[in-house]
């Protein structure tokens, strides 16, 4: 049988679980004698187009089986995003070429916005080029922003590390707060949409829990009313816990970080919302303060992931294969809640053409009245996400994540 | 009988592990006939001072129980030194008064440097008022710079946070770099000793795995060399994984941190080694980067605390009953390594006079030729702490962290 094979690459930033999808799409193609072998873009969909493919065929079952405990991304993964059709006609001819040399019929693109939206321009042109490819999007990003699907595989597992370390950061200052630190900001990813500093609020349910404070990018950052909340805090609670996203920003969409940065280091940007946000508590308030910026360490965090956020990265990938069998093409599959307690869900599919450059915010019913943190609707919503603890093996202290040898092919099949 | 009670206080920063060490104190008093009650300063000694005196009485089985399991000071901590004998007799005496108010016949101060100092001050009092007192120190902290002691209880948890999160960050750095972000920065406690950041080291034990570069207090930032390694990283890996001590300083002492901040932010001190490097690999080498600042997630990560550094945290506090009733006074609980592999430890003591306000640097052969590793030694010397994975109960997808009632005595026993 030709074109049997599967070409899967990951894009954009990585997470503790996006491996588990991997791992679902080989080990299913593994059991499927209808499909040849699954090709790994090597950095992604730059693989297809260097010409540097990955055999995972390579690969015994152990070492597939361990991508499943597994953070970042095992082929390498890649910002790069492909024009529109017309500018770009070029690259997307060239990448169906190469799928053609590679006897490739399903095309597997695991990522956020951008892919969903590659994914769906090379579906339509491998039909006009007479090469019809079953292209599938499946989703993937700690954001948890992607259009059409309940929640996005990578975002539960964050979603418990906040929390978590929300939780327990919060013991620390308020343990120290009677004579020390009042005030600890934990500074989050999340440049367009809230969600990962909305999860910080599971770790709390009322206003004298911490988080006392969660500034999201839908809400305009007013100094004022944030100071006067800052002391109101310490004043009644003895401490103070603010979880702060990345992208908060002013009223006129200005960030934080860039607004006092490019001031103060003669223009190189430094970023770092928490530091901006620790100075501004000491210089108005002389409350003394410490901040943490988890840039990587909240989507790499494997050790802590969330085991319904892997057993859904997981089922993605063992779905795409099945469903591709099946004929579906020219979808993103999703993640359906279809219960909500206790917490039930399947996998779905949405035409690409309906999710491409799409953005999901937080939206406005899932924010407190007072804009500085979550309503009840908004926890219902994220505490399914973050159940069970999918530990990794591990190994004389560490956790034994899978190292794979990515040597690409010397030439097409 | 009297005089049969205890008082046990924390002190200085909190770490994931400094409850089990009341834990063990309070179970182990339980046991015995010959002791009261165990009062637990609120807010560590400042507690004793204002009057201020949990019983801890009154908390069931299972809530001691569960502090084995909680990070941070269960009590309350404080930031408190007290002067010289001299300077503050006052001071101590009041302090002696109290604990004869309430038959207190043992102090266990559970702390840092500062804490074995006034451990063995208020000994040397109380002897000399005609109370005396079995005062013992027992060992906490983070730093691991205490003198006499093989480790501190709190080190071996944060280790294992700092070496797990460092291998999780440079495979997410990893998988990138091919067409973005090239370097992570991770910056981590220790302002003067380097433990913390050596312990980074135990990620990957050749000159290719990540961390590629450990900033450390003890061995001087000269920029030249650093950006050269930075960039040779980069060329012969394709990323470079860099730990940062917060103390990382120059030659003439002065921190990296206080250096640029100062200027940049009008002498609001923000802190930070992690964003000035950022900051500096940007402008020389115009390489993308990202960094994060670990703060309090790495001491309060009872997440991932390790097994032994628990065991040893516990013990400490259970040897402080029995030795104590078998007359131990004015000494500090030690741990000894006394076999390196299989690595077996048990509990020492050492003279308070011996260890108060003495500090315990990274040794020179524990650091690698170049100045930016560990030596095997410290390789040797890490590992065992950070063995074993001392995992919390869940609920509903979060840890189960005991909150004790802090209700203080409305007077004297």
């Amino acid at each position: 049988m030709v074109n049997n094979n599967i070409f899967y690459a990951q894009s954009g930033g990585p997470t503790a679980v996006i491996n588990a999808t991997a791992c679902g799409v080989i080990q299913t193609a593994r059991q499927k004698n209808e499909i040849g072998t699954v090709f790994a873009g090597k950095n992604g969909i730059i693989g297809a187009l260097k010409n540097e493919l990955i055999d995972t065929a390579q690969y015994s079952d152990t070492a597939i089986e361990q991508l499943k405990y597994t953070p970042a991304s095992a082929f390498g993964t890649c910002r790069y995003k492909l024009k529109s059709l017309e500018e770009d006609r070029a690259t997307y001819e060239q990448l169906i070429q190469i799928f053609k040399n590679y006897q490739i019929g399903y095309v597997f693109y695991n990522g956020g916005n951008d892919s969903q939206d590659t994914s769906h321009k090379l579906s339509k042109l491998s039909k006009e080029m007479g090469y019809p490819l079953s292209c599938l999007g499946l989703p993937k990003t700690v954001d948890n922003d992607l259009f059409g699907t309940d929640c996005c595989p990578g975002f539960g597992s964050v979603a418990k590390y906040i929390a978590i370390s929300t939780l327990e950061t919060a013991l620390d200052v308020k343990s120290m707060s009677a004579s020390s630190t009042k005030v600890f900001i934990l500074e989050v990813m999340g440049r367009h949409a809230g969600w990962i500093a909305a999860s910080a609020g599971l770790a709390g349910n009322n206003l004298e829990s911490a988080p006392h404070i969660i500034l999201l990018p839908e809400v305009p950052f007013e100094q004022k009313s944030f100071l006067i909340k800052v002391k109101q805090c310490v004043k009644d609670y003895g401490y103070c816990s603010i979880v702060a996203s990345e992208g908060t920003r002013f009223a006129n969409g200005k960030f934080l970080s860039e607004g006092t940065s490019s001031d103060a280091f003669g223009h190189v940007q430094l970023g770092g919302v928490a530091p901006i946000l620790g100075a501004l508590i000491n210089k108005e308030l002389s409350i003394k303060n410490h901040w943490a910026v988890a840039d990587y360490l909240q989507r790499s965090a494997r050790h802590l992931a969330s085991q319904v956020d892997l057993d859904q990265a997981y089922t993605l990938g063992q779905q795409a294969v099945l469903r591709a069998l099946n004929g579906a093409s020219d979808v993103m599959l999703t993640i359906d809640r279809i219960q909500q307690s206790p917490y039930q869900w399947q996998i779905g599919e949405i035409a690409l053409s309906e999710v491409a450059n799409k953005e999901k915010k937080l939206p406005t019913d899932f924010i407190r009245a007072d804009g500085f943190g979550i309503s009840e609707k908004c926890r219902d919503y994220l505490l399914p996400l973050i159940q069970g603890e999918a530990y990794p093996t591990y190994h004389n202290g560490l956790p034994e994540y899978v190292k794979l040898n990515l040597e690409t092919m010397k030439s097409a099949v």
